[in-house]
């Protein structure tokens, strides 16, 4: 299914840039270029906007936010809209900290982002527009048919898709949903899972900006099967959290056709969408 | 002995604030999530009281030091000082730097520091007031006599448990003396393992704030013998410098009582404390 | 050959102050410990200047500038230049951002650096004196005499050694050329190979500062050796690119004297000489 994605991103070897976290922004860089794309990293608002227009692709990561980042990101993110080039925006904390709230809410109102990739309790924030949680991780928000009708609210109000990550993965364009079931429970064990799938996020989109729905799920699928990989050696050497962050960028980069369509856990969900997209 | 520090983390999962350096900061999230924590990240002044108030510990680390980051240390040692919640400060090449001399002295000066974990050099630095070592690392400074004498008169002036690694490692109340032996040499051939250490103690301490001596100990005790466990499994593997830095992360992460207790070599030193206190 | 540069960094534990790039930041301390050099990075311009005076060299890596990066870069390259420590320019990405080849200018221009380390695209930038390529990654620019030719007429204009990397890699010091064929092409889809290589150059440079051209052609060959070590021991193993940069740094720190003269691949390069350098 995914097969023109990883190809496109082989023939092309989309440039992203992407305005990131400094915690995880060297695994951020690795797995771009695991996947075959091409990373560049710059967030001084002194050659952010002319960074963006050279490049297939922007990623925006709220994490460790600062007004100097914050200016250069909508700078960069302007200028994607104008050129047509995917945004991804990954709300990092936004659930802890108004501040990130505000700075997510500026760049949606803007409508420049196309895809918003976060966890439970981020796009919870954003659909009900204040903070709330503790810290960075997931916590469960509410039942999953509330969650899912807040996505595609969401969706549709900003005209992106929203992919959100947990256990169960859920992607939607306000309309399609699909449910991804791969990943690891080691992946909450490492810093920067959630960022580096944003990030692979962007060069799957970069590749393939006519499909972005595809492209998404591409990337959730990459990585949640990566992390089962990684998963599985880890255990079976007696690794622990570290060797397995390796082995997650390793079968990234060792990723193809073959063990992707072997491996993804991917659905779509239709049974209760009329009643979801109801109201 | 730490059996009841190791089922707090795991039990309450506390959330900790970093305020820290670069260089290291990825590892520093990772030991904290391995150890069973859940860390954040945050420096920009316009967020990082409210992000404290949220957490249960918060860790400051002088590495790379700029205004911005002074700044937000500030607001957030107040607000972890109003809320009585344990701040870590590690004053990173404090012995080289003026200007983060100054800055740990005025967080040290606003009393709201509860543990201060540095090396030899840094330990010294803070102790005599001026900078004067080389670099960020620990040269050895006078006696070991007059290096604890100098722990205890820093930790009672700022009612702070200080905690100086090395090759043997001193930790004081300003009363009661622990020593401990764990660690391997390579420790000082991979950068931010001091870091690491801090993030670790911050992660101990926010689990359990009644007995701070005793997480700082945990800490020393759990970071020392994931160093000579990953010391001793990388040289059977003949791997180097950076295959050790994942052993040490992966063995934080599969750190138990049984481990702990097993290997831990701490002792209460007792014998020369009245003439070393007696001034 | 270079025995006698392993031997002063092992001796003297040069301190070298790094004002660099937060995406390979770890990465860069890690190899510097790993090859026995003292890394200490501080980008402020509140201490920059101090640090430097302290240390045995200066690197400044250009990826992800910012005007404070920029202001601690001005008084640190002063410093270094005024007590003529070794000073080492990474022109990152700057083919791609006319903010970046300003500051390398005006670096340059100073006077005070006495390395150039990039790859063919940001060679060429600075040699052009405009920006052009697109991202940070190499892109073939003009023939290979044309390459040397403007290699050469940099290093005279600023009196500094040009070392240029790709699949050959090329040294000179505007008359001697060193010709260097080792590496692995798993290099290029790890972040930081380049950067890690102008650290490890820091320190080489600060352990021989008679013998730059040496210290340089030491520096590129410990790196393309461990790379290719690495390389051959990852596909053994069935690793990705993760394993590959665990393996790079690790050989780093086991590199000696033996392991070196084995496998490096270095030859001079004279018989064009004449007609390349003629006008």
């Amino acid at each position: 299914m995914f097969g023109s994605v990883l190809q496109k991103i082989r023939e092309s070897r989309p440039l992203v840039h992407a305005i990131t976290n400094y915690v995880t922004i060297n695994d951020c860089a690795n797995i771009m270029l695991a996947a075959g794309g091409s990373p560049i990293m710059a967030d001084a608002p002194q050659e952010s906007a002319q960074i963006t227009a050279a490049c297939d692709g922007l990623v925006l990561n709220l994490g460790m936010l600062n007004d100097s980042k914050k200016e250069a990101m909508r700078t960069s993110a302007a200028v994607a809209a104008e050129c047509g080039k995917p945004v991804i925006l990954d709300p990092v904390g936004v659930g802890a900290s108004p501040y990130r709230l505000e700075t997510a809410a500026e760049l949606l109102n803007s409508m420049a982002v196309s895809v918003i990739r976060g966890n439970a309790s981020e796009i919870s924030a954003l659909a009900r527009g204040h903070a709330q949680s503790r810290g960075v991780d997931a916590v469960l928000q509410g039942e999953p048919q509330t969650q899912l009708r807040r996505m595609k609210e969401l969706s549709r109000k900003y005209s992106a898709i929203v992919v959100q990550t947990g256990e169960t993965d859920l992607l939607t364009d306000g309309e399609t949903v699909y449910e991804i079931h791969n990943g690891d429970p080691m992946m909450k064990l490492v810093t920067g899972s959630g960022c580096m799938l944003s990030a692979l996020t962007g060069v799957c989109c970069a590749a393939d900006p006519e499909h972005l729905l595809e492209a998404c799920a591409c990337a959730v699928c990459m990585m949640g099967l990566a992390g089962e990989l990684s998963g599985a050696e880890t255990a079976a050497r007696g690794g622990g959290t570290a060797s397995f962050r390796v082995g997650l960028i390793d079968w990234v980069s060792k990723m193809n056709e073959e063990i992707l369509n072997g491996g993804m856990k991917l659905e779509m969900r239709s049974d209760d969408d009329a009643a979801v997209c109801g109201n």
